[in-house]
């Protein structure tokens, strides 16, 4: 479950109120709250403490997360000037991220993997572009649009800077790779095809060597899913707006999802029913992860997600369905 | 356009910074507004300036317009006590509506019809459940799925509300009318089937009688639009998420979009490019009232719109294709 630690009170304790960003950069912090979620859920896999603006804070982009608001950006892209700052990422910009999945995968023993992870090109040039959360995504658009070119360069340098991420949260143990499009679903599908499809693709050819599974996630995709499924993930995500069986269809390979996180803020016997429903659109064939369709929702109560992991123990198969 | 008025400066300048609901209370300055985008882009219909929360604020439920914010209730809806605070509407309460739209049609003349219009069920209990605005409806599809007697009482008192705002609007002279459903997109298509489509259905039945075309507006609602088409209603909105010939083959019927209005926050040029994109997806086949997939965004240059109305009007066809 994407974000599942931040509903828990252990979460809030450690974490204080600061920055996202300084939590990870604490090893001891970040690999202990990438931890708590197993402890608590008894969850198949870890997912790693991060955020997908890490690797540009990382290179000195001038990108904080500012607690209740989001990623923010001092200085956003708009020009070619702008490519400049972008410089290679470098193993030794990271080292707090390889120090935490190192601790983690030693923590976690053999018996459950560590899944990293990072923001796929797009969702990714939207904030370094927008600088500030946006809705409407009117000025990456308006530039994909405006300069195709400086666009392209932009997603050039994003691509590089998310393998170099990727490839070294694997050398350093990590079984596991999910690359978040969370904001690909703002796209029209000529959109998507022509300014997000080739960069992703570009990314998960790149990993193709590790033989580690890879999984695409996003929200609000429905229409993209074809187009997505064709960019060489091992696992599609998908949201709860597309039924199982459509999604499957459309994917045409395993697909993890798509339980809606609002259906955990109720009892946990409302939970328990709603996971049931995936379970039994689920069926009997494989080829489906059990997940929610979207991140934790922060004041989901975490007795009602334990019911849900134990009704998914005992009524579904576990791991890949 | 939906809310094409907002962007305008003499809108600003009339409506000041108070409650939406202050200017829709006073029918000189709610027929003002609705006329204004009609003056400055000449676009083929005028759609009334009223809110979706309009007929429940009329019947004193509590409900305000916070600007910036939205929506807010100060008791929202939570227990079967509540459904005496829904009485039904009557023609006095919405008196300046009713003078609103007979000021408009005046103006208006026989050649630029008026599109009136209201909230389409579901879109409106979620206002009155939730109480603010949310993007996770937790509360009401926790009410739903915990309660669903309760919910559907509810939804009786707010279709036949609706009904009667809407039929107030036809006999004042609008001569078509618009529902917007502007948060079905946030259900799954089993929700959507069991909780929102139901009473849709039965408030275009009821103003069936008066011979006035319809049109059903959602948003992220390609997963449903099959099921929104068997709603009853003239048109379908479709927004850019759907290719268009994919959401008139999922319609089956006259569809009204699908713009992104994000296209039209760069230059004039990039606007008139993303809306010769509509066109020619449309191509020469009868059953497309171009428009937005949404409403306009706040911050959208008035010039950029006049002209995306100008290609319209002069490569497309006027009214519905």
């Amino acid at each position: 479950m994407r974000q599942a630690g931040r509903s828990l009170p252990e979460y809030r304790a450690l974490r204080g109120t600061g920055s996202i960003l300084e939590a990870i950069a604490d090893p001891e912090i970040a690999a202990e709250v990438t931890l708590q979620p197993v402890r608590r859920y008894g969850v198949d896999a870890a997912i790693l403490f991060s955020d997908i603006v890490v690797p540009f804070h990382a290179l000195g982009f001038g990108v904080d997360v500012v607690p209740g608001r989001g990623p923010v950006v001092a200085e956003p892209f708009r020009s070619a000037a702008d490519l400049e700052r972008l410089r290679p990422l470098t193993e030794d910009d990271i080292t707090h991220v390889t120090a935490t999945v190192d601790r983690v995968v030693v923590e976690l023993g053999d018996t459950t993997p560590l899944i990293g992870f990072a923001g796929a090109p797009f969702t990714v040039a939207s904030y370094l572009v927008e600088g500030a959360p946006t809705r409407e995504f009117g000025v990456i658009k308006t530039l994909m649009h405006s300069d195709p070119t400086l666009y392209d360069a932009l997603m050039d340098r994003v691509v590089e800077t998310t393998v170099t991420f990727l490839r070294a949260q694997v050398a350093h143990g990590a079984s596991a790779l999910q690359l978040f499009d969370s904001w690909a679903g703002s796209l029209t599908r000529d959109e998507y095809r022509r300014f997000a499809q080739p960069a992703t693709e570009r990314v998960l050819a790149a990993l193709a060597d590790l033989n580690v599974p890879t999984i695409l996630f996003g929200v609000g995709t429905g229409e993209l899913l074809v187009d997505m499924a064709s960019c060489g993930s091992s696992v599609l995500g998908i949201d709860w707006h597309v039924d199982l069986d459509e999604g499957r269809r459309r994917a045409g390979k395993p697909v993890q999802g798509n339980l809606d996180p609002a259906r955990c803020l109720g009892s946990a016997d409302l939970a328990v029913d709603a996971a049931r429903e995936v379970l039994h659109h689920a069926g009997r064939d494989t080829g489906h992860i059990f997940n929610l369709g979207h991140g934790v929702i922060p004041h989901t109560n975490p007795d009602v997600l334990a019911a849900v992991v134990d009704v998914v123990h005992n009524e579904g198969k576990a791991g890949v369905r």
